[in-house]
């Protein structure tokens, strides 16, 4: 009767970022902005690292709402950049769902602003259509702590599973041996204190 | 074994607003007063905008729980307004239920004070009836957040989806394009940091 | 899949307080000691209120665990009284369960200190046998959140169902009009806030 | 040695309302949007009420920091309005100074965002002029709560007094039988809690 | 330049209750309603216990604020009670001040609801006139953190002395020997923890 | 459907210890250190004192992850240690599985740094494997609650129980009378309001 | 007008230990357990280690307070002990004032249980006879936060320096020079972070 | 009494940069590690902005404290650069305070790691010498917030302003018309919210 432990697979998994738009961004209240930016930038690191197929996604980028975050723009030039004209749940947008489907991938892994809507709405209907969703929790955010608790009951008792950008980073990667450096790096530069260990370190045994 | 993903229709759904009143509103100490105001006139509103089927009721409202928010008698003079001369649980008002089997309704939107009694109790009966329930967290209050916890957990666990009132807009909504102006307004006078982007992006735009 | 609604019943239900030692109250930390020392009272009023049969037990009250609350002692005089020579689960303690069987009910209430040994173990050995378990989690203390939350997830997971005093109360009592002044004294005596709107009440109308 | 007893007089007290503008607004997460969103309309309430002159001041809105709130400019119509061209201490900027100078008082009641700037600045700078200062700090906004004691500690300590509104309010009035009325409404409009007492009370003595 | 130590004396010590009523009471946010009954309640326990003149004041009691708690009028029958027709600051009502300079005391305990107003005002007032005073901050509550941070800022900075009643107790009492039995009955009635030490203490050494 | 009641079973029990490594550590903080430390030396005593099995295993301790917590490799110098080469999910690790294959014990209790992977991911993969996977939070440690909290969402949806040290103590040893001096040290050593009951009660009995 | 720079002088500082005794330790809920307990004993290593004058005072330890933390006494074997036989402030007892006296120091170290009463009343009486007072805040605790923050103002608004034992630490020593190994070891043994640097430097400098 | 008003003027300021070391920093546990990283590259890069005197100082960064933060010195090459052999407080260390000398400036901007020492101690000695002091409070760390307010309030009671970057960002700068971009690039690149602002604000103006 438990979920069944789905591990994610880096060859079976395509990156779904939606809605980190400027204006968007100033409702994110349950994570302080330094942390909340950091996440999202690593996960994006993530997904270009791990070369996972990535799809960007805005709601009503001309309104209110404002511009998607630069940095995601350009880290994924070629990536499909679905600008939804309407449709608040991404999925209810067909050629979101078709971007998707064009992966041929299984398991989406997805993060948004706010986790309510832009990560829940899509991920429920994802998961009634057969995928595995993986809801990046540190990369979403919302208006303050008792909302992301309603979204995250929701979309757990959906079967979503939730995980945080480290944590997923480290089941695609597997085994450190496949590139040392390579994931040092993307630790280093989205984690503080794991920089300093390696500062310290590399102090230490280059004497 | 997941819950399927039940999504909020506008035209199947109804707003059940239970016991706020002025005396147990002081009880409220999980949320802060003025966000929790906010919270309850936004969901009232959105019921109004919606045009959903909205029902009234309260506890006792002659002894020290007190008067309904006079805001919401107001918003819905012809609203079936049940004072229920002792039932704690509202399930257990016949006319109550009456009034809700009488919209045809299968969804139930509700939210009330307190928590873990007069939305917890209704809430958990009408499942067992067949209807799908849907507790609005932030228009409910509590005397503090390990009973909300308690009374999240029980509800949850009997199948109730945890909602807050902006999710639910946005589900009830479904696509910005059938009415930016009516959703935008609502957004805008219930959630301040969406008001000031609408300032702004205004300002900005209309030079 | 859901739980189903279990809805307590006065006729049907048994309370049970476990380890509510004056040493043991020390360690409690998750809830401060005021909020605390009164939730238990509450749940010895409402037992004495409701009649429903009581059961108390203690763990080693020779050595540091120290002495039950003289309180309890003294609001139930001739209730069963098991101190456990050594059981850490009450369940294992063949008069604690034959106390319980005594009695002929199948719901049990039941809180202690602390809670992820004290509650969480009858809890979890009672649901094996059949019974319907209610956890008062505000009458329930231990060393700190992360413990707490531990012990819940681990109950609730197992099928009890999380309630406070004040929500037990209210599924026990059903309609205000059964004892309107019955349940007002205990609301009164244990919710300061609730006492302030019977005091205001009073004043206002009896002039 | 301690600071004497500076106590408010409403003929002798103006208001200052320092870049309460859009974009900044957005900046502001030591308080929560709703809440600080009424102590902001409850200051400027305030200020209409005891007819105190009131003088509004915008830094940069041309640039992102945004309009003003437009409440505030439709509450005021005919205040002095200085844009500031660039000073980022009001202070700096002649047409402020002389717009306080011209009501004659000596009392400068203060709030704004971000704290230890917009506030902070021009409160140093007027106590350096014999100015007494009384900040508001539930109308005064920034980054995170380490930002604002640092802040409150530079203002106190260089002899600022620290208020809240509804402390102003209090000071202002003196006696509530100057204007039972007027004050009642002024309270209940801006706390959700005194409202439900007023709601109550007239219900229970009405009838 | 610091403050003198300025002790307690139960010689010479008057204690102030200052609109400790059922309506303002529900105002109070920054204490839990649970600890603040409990401790309004051993402040007046402690005057009672040192035989300390203690004066009742009500801020129009007649209207929604609501009555005094009626614990503290059961107390202290023979108490001057100055029911305020207007003056908020209490100090402003002739009676007050003089009911205090009749005592011939020149230290002031106070204790009241809301911290910035009912407590500070008075407070100032006091500090002007020569008094020495001292505020029981745990028997004062108000809105939130925020505003009893700023109300304690200029109260300290006034020259008033921060205490609680338990240090308040112990400053008056001097030396346990003056009487072991009235400060531990104290003590035990109003401190949960220490009660439970009391009560293994006896256990332990009365066998 | 709920999860059965699978009771910790000294004789059926392996303890796993994962990545408790000097830099890993420096990475904790939804735990406070002290805290945290002693809470990851109270489980290794655990082991001790029950005479679990007990299997040590490391992360890529070469590098700046640094070396185990040189007390766990002093409590266990027999205990099978795998500094694993650079699998990040130590059930992916042969000897790991088969160190505790050996052992013939089918209860897995698990601890670990940080808690979203290097406890995480060996507990999903051995609940797959049929394993009773009992995970000790309160000796596992992460980034911040969040990432706690979505860890433990994920792992209790799997199948594992969240326990503490302390819970999994009094699981295992059942009876106080198997041996009350054993339990009450490993106690006393770590938890020190236990200490201080027992230091009392020595004193107030051996007068 | 501030207050000058007294620094710490290994040579003119006396340690006075205040009231640790196993009864009152259960009060103490502003720090939590482990680490109040660390903390302690860091400043008692921390006389140990500066060879500081270390006087032992405790309140009434035959009755429910109970009785000195035992390591205390271990560590201090010949240091002057005042079983105070019932002054609450330890300066009212001659013989703890004597034996401060007889040290010829005039820096006192002080920290004890509670706070506002145990650490306060002598801080504050000390000061009056012109000793420079540094009350180690963090070996200090007390009720809750509240009582802390009342207790800190009364106390810095005296002349009382408050520092932390690390600050303490830090400024006594001056140079790492004066003994790299004998600083390096206390705080190894009281700060988990600190021994984690240590740990890792070691492994990685030896190899 | 009060503080007089000290400005902060680029003209006559030196920022201290004090051990901002990779071990080090692993002890700050007030500040979240994304929030303090970027608090710290905000002050230096402010320093450089203003071209501002930068001296940079390190406590025994041979040993467990570890290396200065490589940006830090890749930032300012050619600042001094002070490698104390164990002073723990930078102003014993000659050549430090010579540094500093040398500038000819009076107002010292200071900031490091750990709060209540590096900071502390030279900020205390510096005012001794009559230099004005502004501790930048959100670019200085320390264990938990309790070590953080003893030191604020030992630092500010001897003279010191409290201060965040951003604010001395806004008093050094004085006026937006003196270099809008630049400001405007500093404040970006350190507070997402205002990078949104901006985002926001350009793609909206530059249709």
């Amino acid at each position: 009767m438990n979920k069944p432990y789905t591990r994610l697979d880096k060859d079976n998994a395509v990156v779904l970022l939606v809605d980190h738009q400027a204006g968007l961004l100033s409702l994110v209240r349950d994570i302080d902005p330094d942390q909340f930016r950091n996440n999202v930038l690593a996960l994006a690191d993530l997904a270009k690292y791990f070369k996972l197929p990535t799809i960007l996604t805005t709601s009503f980028e001309q309104g209110p709402n404002g511009p998607l975050m630069p940095e995601l723009k350009a880290l994924f030039p070629d990536a499909p950049y679905i600008a939804r004209p309407g449709q608040i749940n991404a999925w209810d947008n067909a050629d979101f769902v078709k971007a998707i489907k064009a992966t041929g991938k299984k398991q989406l892994i997805i993060a948004g602003v706010v986790t309510e809507v832009c990560v829940a709405f899509p991920a429920l209907a994802a998961i009634e259509e057969g995928f595995e969703v993986f809801v990046i929790t540190d990369a979403s955010g919302t208006f303050n702590a008792l909302t992301r608790d309603s979204a995250w009951d929701r979309m757990s008792g959906a079967g979503a599973q939730l995980m945080t950008w480290f944590g997923a980073a480290c089941e695609l990667h597997r085994d450190w041996r496949n590139d040392v450096e390579g994931l040092a790096t993307l630790l280093s530069n989205h984690i503080p204190d794991y920089r300093n260990l390696i500062n310290s370190y590399n102090t230490f045994t280059q004497r």
